[in-house]
């Protein structure tokens, strides 16, 4: 960690945690009870990219830029988290008017500002709060009537049933993938450590949970070569080669892809379904993307209603599916709203599940609500119907122009090549890294990615996320993009951002 | 588990949990993956009694009575749990304004009915948030202006500086105690654990917490003869004890205390201080309760102030302190907002401790909109005072008045004792069991306690928490209450109970 942080350094300069190491305690009356020596070593190993080095010197470039300081920019563009409305996304009007109309329901249930289809969601959840207030707990997988239009949601869009039982809201979707992985791991340490599949590249979530619980990562590569197709017979190499150290447990599918941008077809779903099947693990789908498909020709299947059609032969695989609030048309990531659907799951195993979830009460009520509108928007007889249709329709034909829009431009430039945008909301290109790039990166003692990014941050303003915090074939150099700011600044963002990649090639060719 | 299940089973017949047994899978294709055999070990220890079985049975029994059976009752009255506005507490009208004006600016900012100083709190907030939206991620450690609005009131109320860069805002404050306990982990097992100091009883986050974290608890009882006493040589007799199986690192305190409802003086908070000190301990205060006092003489310090006044040499000493938008006299539990101060942490560590908040991206920020009020409320000049105060000192007045009920009844009971409600929202009386009691007890394999429960919740509706789900010292038997329920409705829940008693006593004389 130390060495590591030490040689960013010598690239960047002045990353913030630096700062402090100069402070003067003059009265130094014991040593500290907590050293980095001492402190517990899986939250050491934690890694979080998306919000590491390159974005600390992000934002002390916006002060210095505030303070006056000159620059080749005049504005940071923020592109390493997926950040819809900080990037300028508005949000939805029906969903923040049934939260306020929650919040402050003496006010504003009357309020003939406020149309009636957001009255009565406002009411129907109410109703589900203790003292039909949000301000009371409610039970600890959330409040039953949001419970229940998840179910009807999950029921419509699959054409299967679905038990609001299974379903439990947390806070954010991270919080239930952290909830499901916390109850897979073995409490062992050594080669009887839980293995859980993860795709290289991968959410950094998901190996920062692994370190966290002393679990075991079992890489498998995404086939970049082949729009990041999810190969079985890579799955069986990572598997194989992992249980002479591991207990394998879990396999996590990522669809549509973060950072990756693929959305994979019914076929490979089925699949990877047979393949968790044939060596017993349980599924865990990150679905957090559902809503977000541009490409023609792709379409969103739900790992459980692809797993419901295969048959009675498939009806006891334990599957962990996730949503949020944060994506989608919505964008409501400050909301942390969020819910799971955990299917055949043990009887028992459900009610160590939920006990695990009650010590930490709920979450957040207005979470709660926001999702609520999310699986339960105006239909077309509702008076909110028109104004939600064309809004809902600007951000995703936006998002769509703007996925082709960076998949075009990339692919134009020298050296540089990007899969197909399919879905979800972030590009994942790769360098073609000259020879001297590699080398000037090898002298600086950092790898050639980051090199890059930094670089593109402090000549342009930039911020993305080097590739190695998701995880790369090694000889490789990506960055992650999200293709979230407003389509204009985007092509400003795209064309300050070719002329450096020239200039960069021009000085390491 | 599985026993004490059962067990539980023969004096309540039908815990929800059970039903699901029954369950008949036609197709059976291959065995889980997870089994209570299997899982997360760490996971199937924790136990949290305040949503525990007896918290199940009531909503069982609520929906019996909604069906229509006939019960010698005709409601639940819930004293489990600190959920204000569930047992009919109003929400603070200025608090809900806030965050009402901070989810719908668009249609709020402007509107005549919200008063200026609401709108000018709202702006703030807003202006510290990405995109000026609610939507938007914050920093891991939360909105600036919020931790700079913290640091304000905590600077005022000690008298003593706060920095903002020591704050970081939670998910309730649960969450912000269950990063600093994650971190203060050795990672290690057996006689290597951490040992973690907590009061015996306690809240039943703490031994949850320490059950999943795989650390050791070591329990120093409160002096239930000097009402709940936090005593130094009982603290001394407790960590001499554990050194042999763990390494001694955290010292819990909760004040005011819960279940206990005692209100540490100044002079004993030195003296934990002192020992802190001597053994090499960081502190970890929960005074999310630090609105709650009541009794007279009772004052609340807070472990910063009080340790900041000691001198010099104690300036060194790492506490984490806890506070909450979920008690005092707002009790907005749904919102989920709370935050911890940290002070005197290695600046590496510190690094660390931000990092593994920033895998969970941020608390949600209309929790922390709700925690700003609560440290920034209307100053009397403003326009929104007169009311603001109105509706505070109902609460708190309410409180006290039950505070001082709920010890006098229970004190008035045959074979009942109950120390004075100095602070926070509940008591914690002891019965005096009889000896036909604890026989019978002992013959249906139940501790006498629960059983007491259990009959008091079948027989009046009424549902409060055994004590042994807080810890007791061993053959003591207490429940945990709240105080909570409206004035006329608690008189009415302290005369069923006195009647339910003095029924339990004859049967058992």
């Amino acid at each position: 960690m130390r060495s590591a942080r030490q040689r960013l350094h010598t690239i960047c300069g002045h990353v913030k945690w630096s700062k402090e190491h100069g402070r003067v305690n003059l009265v130094q009356t014991r040593s500290k009870v907590l050293s980095t020596d001492n402190i517990n070593p899986f939250v050491k190993n934690m890694e979080y990219a998306v919000r590491g080095p390159i974005v600390i010197r992000a934002a002390e470039i916006e002060q210095e830029l505030k303070a006056g300081k000159s620059k080749p920019f005049s504005d940071v563009i923020r592109a390493n988290i997926g950040d819809c409305h900080a990037t300028g996304q508005k949000p939805l009007t029906f969903l923040r008017q049934v939260v306020a109309i929650c919040t402050d329901p003496d006010r504003l249930m009357d309020d003939p500002k406020y149309p009636a289809d957001a009255k009565s969601r406002a009411k129907r959840i109410l109703s589900g709060c203790g003292g039909q207030s949000i301000g009371a707990y409610s039970d600890s997988s959330g409040v039953r009537v949001i419970r229940e239009d998840i179910a009807a949601y999950i029921t419509n869009r699959d054409g299967h049933p679905c038990n609001p039982d299974n379903i439990f809201l947390c806070t954010g979707a991270s919080d239930g993938i952290k909830t499901i992985m916390k109850l897979c791991m073995t409490g062992e340490g050594g080669n009887k450590r839980a293995g859980v599949m993860i795709p290289i590249p991968q959410y950094p979530l998901y190996t920062a949970t692994i370190a966290e619980y002393n679990a075991c990562p079992i890489n498998y590569y995404l086939n970049e070569d082949n729009n990041w197709s999810l190969d079985i017979p890579e799955l069986k190499r990572s598997i194989q080669e992992a249980r002479s150290h591991c207990v394998p447990r879990v396999l996590c599918v990522i669809n549509p892809g973060n950072p990756t941008g693929q959305v994979l077809s019914r076929e490979n779903i089925e699949n990877v379904i047979q393949f968790a099947k044939e060596e017993n693990l349980i599924l865990m789908a990150d679905e957090v993307y559902q809503h977000n498909v541009y490409a023609k020709g792709s379409a969103f299947h739900s790992f459980k209603k692809v797993l419901t059609e295969m048959g009675p032969e498939y009806q006891d695989i334990e599957l962990a599916s996730f949503m949020s609030t944060s994506k989608g048309y919505m964008g409501e990531c400050g909301f942390r709203g969020g819910y799971c659907e955990a299917i055949n799951l043990d009887p028992d195993v459900k009610v160590q599940l939920l006990k695990s979830i009650s010590a930490k009460l709920c979450s957040s009520v207005s979470g709660q609500a926001a999702m609520d509108v999310v699986v339960n928007p105006p239909t077309s007889s509702e008076p909110s119907y028109p104004l939600f249709l064309k809004e809902k329709e600007q951000v995703l034909g936006d998002l769509k122009e703007k996925a082709k829009m960076v998949t075009e431009t990339f692919n134009s430039m020298d050296r540089m090549s990007c899969n197909v945008v399919q879905g979800a909301m972030y590009a994942f290109p790769q360098i073609n890294m000259p020879p001297a790039a590699l080398e000037e990166a090898k002298k600086r003692g950092v790898p050639a990615d980051v090199m890059y990014c930094f670089e593109l941050l402090e000549k342009t303003g930039i911020c993305v996320v080097p590739g190695s915090g998701f995880g790369q074939r090694p000889g490789t150099y990506h960055f992650r993009t999200t293709i979230l700011p407003p389509v204009e600044k985007l092509k400003e963002m795209l064309e300050r951002f070719r002329t450096f990649h020239e200039q960069f090639l021009s000085t390491y060719k």
